[in-house]
């Protein structure tokens, strides 16, 4: 099984992004890796390890560039060439933490859409504040504009996902709204209420953003925008709240001396919420695994990717997504797309 | 100058309500006030303060009522007597804590819109993780649909009312969205940051979800559904961290000790972060101040929306945006609606 990895996508590229696959090696023997970046970059950095090659290429996609003109103009880019990589099937899965509009055009170019996913969807799993009841959270801003059958299919992917990788049996399924009885809220989530309520799935009704990190649903559905603003305001809450009780019992010897002395209890809080631990995201509805993970991951985040992209292999949930699409159980979703 | 409070409303009434209101009567004795509820319930709590009558009702909207129907149905209900207050010129100012969706309804059959605005907006000020630096934030859920005139409407009502109440000199105006470049967002972003680009206002452009507690602008503009998601996540995720916090930190005889040692400095960032500081959430676009305190509000809250209830009369705010929309700088405005 060998996976292809944009080595210079990101903030930390090459470093933590060769040092996750290097941590990956050792602790998967039995996997093989082929980073794809600058050769004088990244060679010293691997050193002699037998489980990863290089692919050599001095082109790649800035965070700034418009991501279809990229993906159409630098044909040799580290990202494209990954991909490429899953296309030709010398590879399993693409993973890559650079643009994340670049990744979503080089997938859609490279390995395509599963037939009957309009629009595919970048799906990231959030931790809540109590253990091993993290959340996927679908579309976190794939898509700026979506109709109610994007968020059913968003629905079937992630109710698939939920039960073959993080082994939910009968995965609940919430539909983010501003308010949790039926009726609530604008076109698009009232629409898509009625078509999640008549599907054949765990759909558990409307969940308000004030209750996702309780833990209210396994597999959170949205669209794009709605997504992308609460997935960044939880994230700057957080990062806010940190900054703050640090200025804050940061202040004098006194305080510092004392929350030195909680030091484990507050690091503990801190790994808790975070999202490195929880791997990358997936973009589902194409035909082939493409995982994004944060543009400022270090190497533990880049290590959990390919460690999540390693159970989506193995479960072959792309495969499972697209069969269940088109067995009989699921003729209703085509007959409403 | 006499306010109309609804004592009835929100999960607190009538204690919390009173007590807001007899603490305000005490710290501004030119103040007058007619408490609406029911006087079994109110007259002890209100003892012989000189500054407060009461106007006695039974009736009262719940927070499970849908609006408009039930402000149709219970004429003599509290909310819908307070605001009749403000409509027959007795009071200056309706306040509760009731049922927002029928405050709004309440306001829009009781006051009418300013003329030439075409949806009033539900706007509460938020803090930052640095003092006085708070923002005024609008929509956060008055209308699940919206067009970007509407958008330009709430920037124009802000920004009048961060430079009237807030004082800030020429207030800076951010637009929601899910990039900072000019041309990301959905249909409605884009076409409002156009909109928005070209008006007498000082527009700073999109700001992402993540900034927000940072202040990066003194208004900050959302259509109603993005703006609820918003204003929840930030809420939620403060309220999980502190939950996490406590729980965290509260484990052992230990750890509880050099938290109670610290008790002054963490009790200083929950006021920092505390919303009841900052007063209500205006209904926007009525055409007298009718203000809404959250629902779990304490007399803090209540006192804090009295106050600020006083400067929006004193300033004319309202009286100002009639004006400002009608003169001639912003003949623009009326040409674009």
């Amino acid at each position: 099984m060998k996976f292809a990895i944009d080595a210079m996508g990101g903030d930390n590229a090459p470093e933590a992004i060769v040092e996750g696959t290097i941590r990956a090696a050792q602790a998967f023997p039995d996997l093989q890796f082929v980073l794809v970046g600058d050769r004088d970059k990244i060679e010293s950095l691997v050193g002699n390890q037998k489980q990863i090659e290089i692919l050599h290429t001095t082109e790649k996609i800035e965070g700034t560039d418009a991501p279809v003109q990229a993906v159409r103009r630098k044909k040799q880019a580290s990202m494209v060439l990954a991909v490429q990589e899953v296309r030709e099937k010398r590879c399993v899965a693409a993973i890559s933490a650079g643009n994340t509009g670049a990744l979503m055009a080089s997938g859609l170019f490279g390995v395509g859409r599963i037939k009957g996913i309009d629009r595919p969807a970048l799906a990231p799993t959030l931790p809540t504040i109590h253990e091993n009841k993290g959340f996927l959270f679908l579309d976190v801003g794939a898509n700026a504009e979506t109709k109610p059958e994007n968020l059913l299919q968003y629905a079937l992917m992630g109710s698939i996902y939920a039960e073959k990788v993080m082994h939910r049996k009968n995965p609940r399924i919430g539909l983010l709204n501003i308010g949790e009885e039926p009726g609530k809220g604008n076109e698009l989530t009232k629409k898509a209420y009625q078509l999640l309520r008549e599907a054949p799935l765990n759909f558990v009704g409307n969940v308000e953003s004030r209750e996702l990190l309780q833990g209210p649903a396994d597999v959170i559905i949205a669209d794009g925008f709605s997504g992308n603003l609460v997935l960044k305001s939880i994230e700057g809450t957080a990062m806010s709240l940190m900054q703050l009780l640090k200025e804050t019992l940061g202040g004098s010897l006194y305080t510092k001396v004392l929350t030195g002395l909680m030091y484990g209890k507050l690091k503990s809080i801190k790994t808790r919420m975070d999202y490195s631990m929880y791997g990358g995201a997936l973009l589902f509805g194409l035909a082939a695994p493409v995982i994004k993970v944060h543009g400022a991951a270090k190497s533990q985040a880049v290590f959990a990717a390919i460690k999540q992209a390693k159970i989506l292999v193995e479960e072959d949930v792309v495969g499972t997504i697209e069969e269940s699409l088109h067995d009989k159980d699921h003729a209703w979703l085509n007959s409403k797309a």
